[in-house]
């Protein structure tokens, strides 16, 4: 069900632009690449807003911010708004310090996402300060173990629903799709909410896998913007079989830096027929 | 009749300083070692002029400018010209957006370089502009697919002595070698012009074949300073056969990112006598 | 005997705070969460002191240091010794020029380092200005070629018992470990002196090996800071024992790009025993 959105990435082949991080920036690129789509990268004040008016999505990454790039974000995520094309936050680390924390928050007030993607840490901050400034939470006490990992619960079947409930409040207050990365993937918007089940646990042992999806998300949702639900769907589902295919290709002495290296080549061998093969989701609604 | 410009390469070990972008800086600079030169990566105006003062060649690629890699840019090529060490520009997005335009026109007026290579937007942008400033043509209307690829139109053999013109014109304008890559690539003076028909399509869903090339042609630049011509068309060509031994050793399941390794491996293994043999170039006069 | 360091890192899972150059960050990032520790990459002053306080220890390396994110190395470097977590050095390229040489020398003077890595020409500039000052002795004369490698001399037989004395003079004026990388590695506080020879020539010819060993210091180091000399022994030789690893897996066909994967993976597969059967290390007092 979720091939078709693979086919037009390729068929579209959109211009992403990435205002991203450097430590994992190659690899995102070469998985856009991978996916059928173009990365571009910039993060330049000077030339943020022509640069995305030029482009069919916008990825913006927090992983390495700070206060040229933030700058750069806050223009280009505007003029993404202007142009009316998808854009994605990564809010990486939010959560572990006030500054990334204040300034995904900062990023939310003044553009419009049309996906925030993050692990369930990441989300749950968002969530209690963004969705739940009328509630009464504050910031919840989640102590991160690195950009890549989160809390230490995992969503599993017993705390899904409570999961996806903070998940669509999240998406109804910010008006977007909200995708929580874990054992179990959430893809939700405020009514709806998939399970994903596709992926390894071995992909946590490489850094860039939340960043090469944000990169997918991107590529997808600018592909099939007037189908964002199911469109971010495919997109999880596409990075989670890659894990998969690529662990069917690994090799004794084989680990991490080459396991990375596989996912992107089995995403750059992915025809939709794969993807429909390999989904394994689950639509609550 | 290449080989030697590699033995040249070998036998140097030239330092070769790179300003460059963070997208794809790493492979760059594997590259580098793989042809047997020594790359130092320094981007901050505070040591700019004494990184170029140690080093043998100069590498600069605008793809993730900013103002102040581009201050250094300025520093580090000044100083180069000073010392009369070989200056490479690769002028990645030129076309695509006001800034990377007139930065790299900026560059071209303050500094003199011994080699400019680009896809052909980039190459066309900068021949109307600095070329042609006299003859009345604006910027031409290419929208770039993003920062790797370039217009539509790719060289091919109806339309390269049309481009190969450009080339030489720019060339003349600039006093220096002329690179346009592509389906074909071009290596152009002001009068002659190899036409290469080394490489694969696939080096295009990789990023950072282009950037991996201006690292090659300073490495190849710096050892052979008195012969550029030849000298680049060598990198031009070890670059374009990488990408057919790595094609070879290609598995099925394998693709973008594994290719990735398997050239700069092949440039790693390969000897003067098998560029030699695969070396597929025309010269024109 | 080292091999009891290896399973502290993956019992404890430090979170390695890592303010280091954009060249090799992602090889440096898997390298950490291969050995079972988990990185965390952040140089804006912003949030450096906030990274810090939730990091189990400091990573500084200057290979592309700028004036913002020196500003961020004593940030955290004060913070770690606020805190008393390890903090480590790696002064890429110290002795190259001025600007890197003396903010080495600026971060040594306002951080208490617990190890200090780099090649020879690195220690011995160091040596020299920081140990030496006293002694009458300046900048000696290296002329490095690359970041990456050092002065001609290499560490041998012959010469080995005059370098350490340089590294423990080092060591007990910056009160710290001092390793020095070479075709043998040395590993001195200011008594003893592991002389290691794990490791392979063709560990050069990558871009970041270096970074990445300062990764894997920083992970051994946090996970058993009461036992500094014998942590960082352990480190070095997993390191070289990474390079012997992927040597014996390398396809006639494959390079130095491979080789980088190679190495990563053999760390992520690398149990206690196997670092213990592998290293060749040799204490003198």
């Amino acid at each position: 069900m979720f091939g078709k959105y693979l086919l037009k990435v390729k068929e579209k082949k959109p211009l992403i632009h990435c205002i991203t991080n450097y430590v994992t920036v190659n690899d995102v690129a070469n998985m856009i690449l991978a996916c059928g789509a173009n990365p571009l990268m910039a993060d330049a004040p000077e030339e943020a807003s022509e640069i995305t008016s030029i482009s069919d999505g916008l990825n913006i990454n927090i992983g390495t911010l700070n206060s040229m790039t933030v700058r750069s974000m806050l223009i280009s995520g505007k003029k993404a708004n202007e142009l009316g094309i998808p854009a994605v936050l990564d809010p990486v680390g939010a959560g572990s310090g006030r500054y990334r924390t204040e300034t995904a928050l900062e990023l939310m007030k003044n553009i419009h996402f049309s996906v925030i993607k993050g692990n369930l840490s990441e989300i749950m901050t968002l969530s209690s300060l963004f969705a739940g400034s009328g509630s009464g939470r504050g910031i919840p006490d989640f102590r991160p173990k690195g950009a890549d990992s989160g809390i230490e619960e995992q969503i599993n079947d017993n705390n899904v629903m409570k999961y996806a409930a903070y998940a669509r409040e999240l998406a109804a207050a910010a008006d977007c799709i909200i995708v929580i990365t874990g054992a179990s993937d959430l893809v939700c918007d405020s009514g709806n909410c998939y399970i994903i089940k596709n992926g390894r646990p071995e992909m946590g042992k490489i850094t860039g896998t939340g960043c090469q999806l944000s990169g997918l998300l991107t590529a997808f949702a600018a592909s099939s913007p007037e189908d964002l639900l199911n469109a971010c769907a495919a997109a999880v589902c596409a990075m989670g079989a890659s894990g998969e295919i690529a662990r069917e290709h690994m090799l004794e002495h084989e680990g991490n830096s080459t396991y990375r290296s596989r996912m992107i080549d089995a995403v750059y061998n992915m025809d939709p027929q794969t993807l429909d093969d390999r989904e394994k989701s689950i639509l609550c609604q």
